[in-house]
């Protein structure tokens, strides 16, 4: 299938670059086998494919050093910030530099009045959010995993509550890049919006460490609700559960989260985290705004949800209920592990319109039993966003297949409906064979353009998105 | 200054292709003077510069081959929409071909369920939202000229009510493009988010026809508001409207439109549409919601006013009020004009941080009364963007210097504050000069090595955004 296969590498140049390196960054240059497996780190199926060294840069001017002494050597370079991608994207397979961004962890600026927030790339999202907390302000992407915002805005990465506050892509106001040629790229203003000149903001978000190491990011900030409800809706089907969140969203009620678990999560969910929770399809629901704004919300969902058959809803703007509410949630992934004890699995995940998300999950679940295998659903569904955790055994071959071959199933209905190979978790190499029957032969070569055009020896995060 | 500077013309080329342009399209192939000059139309000082012949194009295979016909004999491609741009956009300095998309005007698909609608380029914007009325959707973005789809994407518009439902790089889904080879290039799917390779879809919008020809536009749309209500509120002073303006916003406050009069503006509108509104800084603004919600959005914008000296707030949710509102604020531009018989002005635009904002335009008037110019303002100042229209004597040469020194000032001084040169009407010829300062040299340098990249031989639109 391609995937993780080990390209061609330029051992010279990277033993050169390496050496030089050394000087550079003394005992902050990393050759030990274990920080390299670890830096290679990945979440799939996919081998590891260590780079040949870890430099653990403290400043944008040593990202430029670092670049600088890799480009004028040939040797690869793969920008690191927590390690908690899911596609491989940090695999090496032409081996090079893996450059640590972690020490970049400060804020730098918080503009309270202006809703903005400028931060190093390898802040993490909870502590960028525990240090904003005075403020009244919040950032609210949460992909789930602790990862660093500037792995968040190279995956271009989303969550629970994207549905009402949007995407990465949506939420980076502007961003500081060390390009190809070592120069610092700054992609736009503070200003809230801009029409001059292309949006590099964009184009940087979501291009996987492929075009340029992100340096700093200015992030749009929102006030922390005055109020918050939260409640659980069971419903007969999949199918009444998703209509319920397509007149949800149609009639404008603000919701905030709205997310979907199957009857498999539920299950896993009551064992493990020792819950009552009716074991059918459910919907976790949570509102945004004033006392009587959020008590209206739910009202008006409550009235949706029972029109459907689906209820009864019940909610509560108690803090302590609804963190137990969306611990679970949060803990779906070991839950669904613990269904089948000894066995492993991988999240994959895809989106399709609102409209198709009902038949392609009924699909997806035939799909599972056809094929035998065990794997919960969850779902952002008021973005059409789902996904499954095939659980399986690694060490049996034979099962292996069986689940590659069914992601390659769940991508292709996902196409067949008009929808996306991923919704969130982004391309690196474990999707990279898709691209095309997504996008088309001409959006491939536009890509490949782009990516010449920025990266002209290829050396930023080879064989992630497209082959220049 | 250079905008509008002529460039190098290829002659021979150019009229081989208007030869085989006009094999090919017959009478849809116009060189009339008459034609020719109102598709170089453009409201600036720029001087007229209309381009070689215009073809009324009837299908994205026909743009395919116009494409083709240009590129092979190196002639420069203008795609036109409406001609409602503000900065030259349409300006042909190297001379060339104007597409002109008008007649792709059809809706191709309303997808209400998905909340996405599929047009053609050439549709304008009250066409649309006057053939979705039926479905309860709308699309939001509103520039206040009756623009084509096709050209507010181009151009990166957007408008009175993005405060709260964003601009076309947050509405648009998908695109298709015919690019410089003359092939279509799909952005992505129907799903409402991906993280599946570089973000072309935000590419193109904003490139004002630099990369490439937009045939199809999926865009977002939303749901009616069930509620709407909009008032009045007079201020002491534009500092402390604009300090309303950022605690409505802090708070959460999901206000749909946020529009600052100063006290200029609204003495024009005043005498223009036959009101008696307070001749001191204004704030329009509006709520969208239900019955409960924007009643409740009303009384606390309300205290925030009278917390801070202004008011009282006057707000009505009926919709012949409404409508009378917000015809004065959509009549500004020629109420503007009418405070001075036989001028003309028009109109420029710039976006700064919120906090900056009071003290850009308190900086702003100080200029005018010293340059002696009047010129009313107004602004989305939910986003920080203001507008200002500068009335001038264009027979007198000595003022038009004067108007243009004014607005490069504005830009200059916006600039200084991290904002931009253009919030929403773009660069065009116009702003050109003032994009390096803007952007700076690595960022111009991406721009061009994309544009060089997608349109090697510099055909798309040129002497627009970025020399290649």
């Amino acid at each position: 299938m391609g995937e993780g296969t080990t390209q061609h590498r330029n051992d010279a140049g990277i033993a050169t670059a390496i050496g030089i390196l050394a000087q550079r960054f003394g005992e902050r240059l990393s050759t030990a086998p274990s920080m390299r497996e670890q830096h290679g780190h990945t979440l799939t199926w996919l081998a590891n494919q260590p780079p040949d060294a870890v430099v653990f840069v403290r400043s944008e001017d040593e990202v430029r050093d670092a670049v600088r002494i890799c480009a004028d050597h040939g040797a690869p370079i793969i920008p690191f910030g927590a390690g908690t991608s899911l596609e491989g994207h940090l695999n090496a397979p032409s081996g090079g530099i893996s450059i640590d961004l972690s020490a970049l962890d400060q804020i730098v600026a918080v503009h309270a009045e202006d809703l903005d927030v400028v931060v190093q790339p390898g802040i993490r999202r909870k502590t960028l959010n525990d240090q904003l907390r005075d403020t009244g302000l919040f950032f609210p992407i949460d992909p789930g995993a602790d990862a660093t915002l500037g792995g968040m805005a190279a995956t271009r990465a989303s969550g629970t509550n994207a549905v009402r506050y949007g995407t990465m892509k949506d939420n980076v106001l502007a961003l500081r890049v060390v390009d190809a040629r070592g120069e610092v790229v700054t992609t736009s203003r503070r200003a809230r919006k801009s029409s001059t000149g292309y949006d590099l903001t964009r184009l940087y978000v979501g291009s996987e460490g492929t075009l340029g190491i992100i340096t700093e990011l200015t992030l749009r900030l929102h006030g922390l609700p005055e109020a918050i409800s939260a409640g659980i809706c069971p419903f007969a089907s999949v199918a009444a559960a998703a209509e319920a969140v397509i007149l949800t969203i149609q009639s404008g009620i603000p919701v905030a989260r709205i997310e979907l678990l199957d009857e498999v999560q539920v299950r896993a969910c009551n064992a493990y985290s020792k819950l009552t929770l009716p074991e059918t399809p459910l919907l976790l629901v949570e509102f945004h705004g004033t006392e009587a704004g959020v008590a209206e919300q739910a009202a008006r969902f409550g009235e949706i949800a029972e029109d459907l058959g689906g209820g009864p809803f019940t909610w509560t703007t108690r803090a302590e209920e609804r963190t137990r509410l969306w611990t679970a949630r949060h803990d779906a992934y070991w839950a669904g592990l613990a269904l089948r004890p000894g066995c492993t699995s991988f999240s994959t995940d895809v989106c399709v319109p609102i409209s198709r998300l009902a038949a392609c999950i009924a699909e997806t679940k035939a799909d599972l039993e056809a094929t035998g295998l065990i794997g919960p659903i969850v779902g952002h569904v008021g973005d059409g966003n789902f996904h499954v955790l095939p659980l399986f055994d690694p060490a049996d071959a034979a099962e292996v297949a069986k689940v590659k071959a069914f992601v390659g199933r769940v991508v292709e209905r996902a196409l067949a409906m008009e929808g996306t190979a991923s919704g969130e978790h982004g391309v690196g190499q474990g999707k990279m064979k898709y691209l095309a029957a997504e996008h088309g032969d001409a959006a491939m070569a536009t890509m490949a353009a782009i990516k010449r055009a920025l990266d002209p020896q290829g050396l930023f995060n080879p064989g992630k998105i497209v082959a220049p």
